[in-house]
């Protein structure tokens, strides 16, 4: 009698970006060709979610062109989540849940892909395998634009958006530029980031020469000043014509609130609109004559796959492939890594870190990665980031819109009751 | 005796856009190339307002390698104005001073490259020639990312606007679809287009099927009910699982005021609008209990040159081109016009249209172009726009960032004494 082969079980979790798919793709691919070992992928459908409504596809049941062409499309084809597990030690309806899925499926090796939090679920599920004695090899793949992961050099999605927003940056800047004479003088982008500012640090990388926008970063880093920030607005409208700021969604004030909570109400007690970027345009309108304009690129800069880095999709693409072989060298718990062996020129390989290192953990922009005035970004920090915006990876197009793939989404069929989480 | 040749003179005004360089590009290289009639191009530093000021750099200052890159370098490299002439019969001291800066450069031909405001400007220019007596060839050519010019099928920077806003939609739609299950279940992007909808009317062809986002989409022609809005969007969700919203930033209530909160005006007297979006978002919040995020696209969308339509560029390239052939054949008083002589295959060529017919009057979006419930657009409207966005003019990259060229705004040596407008 042949033993029976397992399967491997990925999912992804937490906001999605435009090399997330690349994963996927890694992954597929990678277990797919490992007939000796593997039997299936099975996706979850929403994440840890999907899992524990035993909502799963099986990913052969699209063509390997399908799979390939995850590749190129953004965001998560087989749908994301927010959502956090209970603690096992206080809670285990949900693990043993998670192990009855598993059983049911002969799901050996359980992939997951996501930021911290989603980490934090990675951790949590490899737990399981101790706790409640079931063989799951659990390995956590990183994924989030906002950079902030610990243990890895950089997080796929992050070199993407990073790309986006410096071009973004150079072109607006160039905009203004030609307008100021007579009209727009300063033009303010709100950037994502949550509480760490290398995506606002990104934008820096436009800034090839003394006077090139932006003039002026807000990272949640640097405690906003109202007065030291006008007079450099002031300042460089004077020098320049014109001003052009990155604010980090997460930038903050002194006392430590954030600057698009602080308006929250108007003093007739009515709700303001929120937004960093309407709230430096008001002070800067109320507090000088300039014309502003501002935008705000929410998820149009994590979704962007159209100017999406090379580097980038190459890493998220090599993240899946590994974490499958980890998984198949029996480590448990680890998180597969981007690890830099040199800068100039650019070098990385994989590695792998223990999740318990990696979990709940943000790395922030490190205080020699600003520059002293803290408007700007350091030399070190712009060697950092340099490598990690080169190449375009173009999606291909169709009658002039990217050609992008959706996948299958039937469900394996279910083996167990429904989950009903209360 | 050799009789001197003439100059010409061309100019950038109003906002700017991915593909106004490409006309600049285009006039350039064809007047330069006409060594038998023209000696040189100046270019106007800031629109009309250098013009007044006498200032103006002579384009051979640069290479023709720099020229050519004009082509692939959004905004305006020579400077943009918003600036509207005083009417000659009122007031003719500006088109005294205009006489005599054209006298004193020898320019005898003036290529005005704008909207609706700047085709008055180059009318109200034509007219002196008349009235003054002097013997100036004034061609408009047609630039505004509204599409709302009259007389020509479509107006360059539009096209890529399209591009931008239809693939923008596509892509955060993606991530709005992957995350709606625990997360964001509606998000909005505002777009530009003032008083049209052309631009808002874009994104509708991210929508290929049924389903696919964006499911509403508001237009300045088309008032705006909350209730009816409201409901929409339930539905939506009830039926997709989120609802994705591009709103023009001129949608207006019932009562013609527009939704967004800015009452600042820029120096035409047109209201600056801005903050549809937090608008609506505050609204859904309000009334429902869906997660929301929103977008402003601003000025990243017209500058947005890394994904200008090839329509676009070949278009802006030609009509540069077309006004200096007007002028030489002594065309007066006339703006170059794209035409459309099939839909499918798409296939266009240059046509004129006299100033007067053009000058301050907008094109909105026809009513048949807008589906019958006045949330999305018709067959025929999609059919128009279509072609606008085919093939990816992408510009060449430098080290992960768009090597976008600048030109030397070297001033010609002032011959008059310096203006005083007042």
């Amino acid at each position: 009698m042949v033993k029976k082969k397992s399967n491997v079980l990925y999912a992804q979790s937490g906001g999605v970006t435009s090399v997330i798919n690349a994963t996927a793709c890694g992954v597929i691919e990678t277990a797919l060709a490992r007939q000796d070992k593997i039997n299936t992928v099975f996706a979850a459908i929403n994440g840890i979610s999907g899992v524990l409504r035993e909502e799963m596809t099986d990913a052969r049941k699209d063509s390997m062109l399908k799979i390939a062409a995850l590749r190129h499309t953004p965001s998560g084809a087989y749908g994301s989540c927010r959502y956090q597990l209970q603690d096992l030690h206080q809670d285990d309806r949900e693990y043993r849940r998670l192990v009855e899925v598993f059983k049911a499926h002969r799901i050996a090796y359980f992939l997951y892909n996501g930021g911290g939090d989603s980490q934090d679920t990675s951790y949590k599920v490899s737990q399981l395998a101790q706790k409640l004695d079931y063989p799951i090899t659990c390995i956590g793949i990183p994924k989030t634009i906002d950079n902030d992961l610990p243990a890895t050099d950089n997080c796929p999605g992050f070199a993407s958006v990073a790309k986006y927003v410096a071009v973004s940056t150079m072109e607006a800047g160039l905009d203004v530029a030609s307008m100021c004479d007579s009209s727009t003088k300063v033009f303010i982008l709100e950037v994502m980031g949550r509480h760490a500012g290398w995506i606002a640090a990104a934008s820096g990388l436009a800034s090839r020469k003394s006077g090139d926008p932006p003039h002026l970063i807000l990272f949640p880093e640097v405690p906003f000043a109202p007065g030291k920030f006008l007079t450099r607005v002031k300042t460089f409208v004077k020098r320049y014509g014109y001003c052009v700021i990155v604010a980090s969604e997460g930038a903050r004030d002194r006392q430590g609130e954030f600057l698009s909570a602080s308006r929250q109400r108007d003093n007739f007690g009515n709700r303001q609109l929120g937004g960093v970027a309407p709230f430096l345009a008001d002070l800067i309108k109320r507090k000088t004559a300039y014309k502003c304009h501002w935008a705000v690129a929410d998820y149009l800069q994590r979704s962007a796959r159209h100017i999406a880095s090379q580097v980038d999709l190459d890493q998220a693409y090599a993240l899946g492939c590994a974490a499958v072989d980890l998984a198949l060298q029996g480590r448990q718990a680890v998180m597969a890594t981007i690890r830099r062996k040199s800068s100039r020129p650019y070098r990385w390989t994989i590695g792998a870190a223990p999740l318990r290192q990696v979990a709940k953990r943000e790395k922030k922009l490190p205080d020699n990665y600003i520059s002293e005035d803290g408007f700007h970004i350091s030399r070190r920090c712009r060697n950092y980031l340099h490598p990690l915006i080169q190449g375009e990876a173009y999606p291909p197009y169709h009658q002039g819109l990217p050609d992008y793939a959706r996948v299958r989404r039937t469900l394996v069929k279910k083996k167990l009751k429904p989950w009903r989480s209360d």
